[in-house]
């Protein structure tokens, strides 16, 4: 049997100012910290030896995985990190909290946004100081591939080769890997290994902190998936993800 | 020109404690974050921008190159691990204090440890639990490899090899890049690039938490070595390098 097991990062300091962040780098905020530490703990428990794993290139994934590497007391095990698993580059949103966002763009429009497989956010202007060609751990990026703006749609175009190419390969030679990333690139990857509809994904919303295990068989079959922690509390979190999948 | 910075981990939960440590995996006190995060401010005062990062496979060494490169806003840039950085295995010794030490096998035995170039501490005997075998993350490691004891001289011998192999080349194609490791790591390092006799090696001391400069022109000819931070520090630690080198 082998495990993948996905773990979104907790609160940042933008989460709290209800600010849309995308590719902005902001850390966690405390809350954030801790729901790491916990996840690393529970993983602990549950006695997982990760032979591998991957991140963005975003210090709140990033610090994610450190901190839960570390309660595990893991943090030798290699770690590769992609700007391929970026959260969802959120364009001219990025930077803007939501009041803001409704008064210049109208209600409808970041509805449009926020809920569309495939239409993005307004793209952010060449010369934004916000576009990623100034920002150096961008630099071996083609023009191409510097996104401006990004849909889940465009997320699962960089983001699934990279499980193809990457990820994939280290489970089916690993028995456990750790992905620890974001939102919208985590709900990329369930959409795929789970085959899910576009409007399927749109609702399915991937708690914090929480770790979600998919299991394979040895010839990378999908068996089942399931989230780790406290009982009651994962029991809540899975009638959110039900009660969600039936508002279709 | 190419920068190559070293940095040794700062104080640990047994230096404190006044025990050999070697290869046990304790991690940093309190004092020894501070150490870290210090080291991290310093280099981004002084502009540095790293490519790459190597360490070894120990937590002390793994959390001040975390901290420092936190405190940088460089967690993105990759990381390399490995297990011939790590510190000098120290055999029968690991995990005794001084004065047990002193007790167990005599002032001039333990003397004779701590300053000899090639003569190791007694090893462990190969069912004691301390044994690397018995530790997954040395499992790819063949039996000759995994030490029950070490000699300066045998980390030299496991540690220059990753030099040329990894970091000597990933300098060649970078400009800077950053090692966190060990005492005895970082003075196998030294000797190879400064050219030290066997004498004055014992009796240089890499100081903790101070990056350590080594400049290489293009082709790699070594330039010169200076350490970084608050100049009478600087100037206070360089002395007591200068006054150990004179006693000889």
């Amino acid at each position: 049997m082998k495990r993948l097991v996905l773990l979104r990062h907790g609160q940042s300091l933008w989460n709290k100012e209800n600010r849309f962040t995308g590719w902005t780098d902001v850390n966690l905020s405390e809350q954030g910290v801790a729901e790491a530490k916990k996840a690393g703990k529970v993983l602990k428990d549950e006695g997982y030896q990760f032979k591998i794993a991957y991140t963005s290139y975003l210090t709140r994934a990033i610090k994610t995985l450190w901190l839960a590497l570390e309660e595990m007391d893991q943090m030798w095990i290699p770690v590769k990190k992609s700007w391929r698993l970026n959260e969802k580059h959120y364009g001219m949103l990025q930077g803007l909290n939501k009041a803001e966002t409704a008064e210049k763009y109208g209600d409808d429009m970041v509805h449009l946004w926020r809920r569309s497989f495939d239409v993005p956010p307004q793209p952010l202007e060449t010369d934004d100081e916000r576009n990623p060609k100034f920002d150096p751990r961008y630099a071996e990026l083609t023009a191409a591939e510097i996104p401006l703006t990004e849909s889940l749609k465009e997320v699962i175009e960089r983001f699934i080769p990279y499980w193809e190419s990457e990820i994939m390969p280290a489970l089916k030679e690993n028995d456990d890997v750790l992905v620890a990333a974001h939102g919208n690139s985590l709900r990329a990857l369930v959409m795929h290994l789970k085959n899910m509809s576009k409007e399927d994904i749109l609702k399915f919303n991937i708690p914090t902190g929480i770790p979600y295990v998919f299991e394979f068989d040895d010839d990378m079959n999908f068996v089942k998936d399931y989230f780790l922690g406290d009982p009651e509390e994962v029991k809540k979190l899975m009638e959110q993800v039900a009660n969600q999948a039936k508002k279709k």
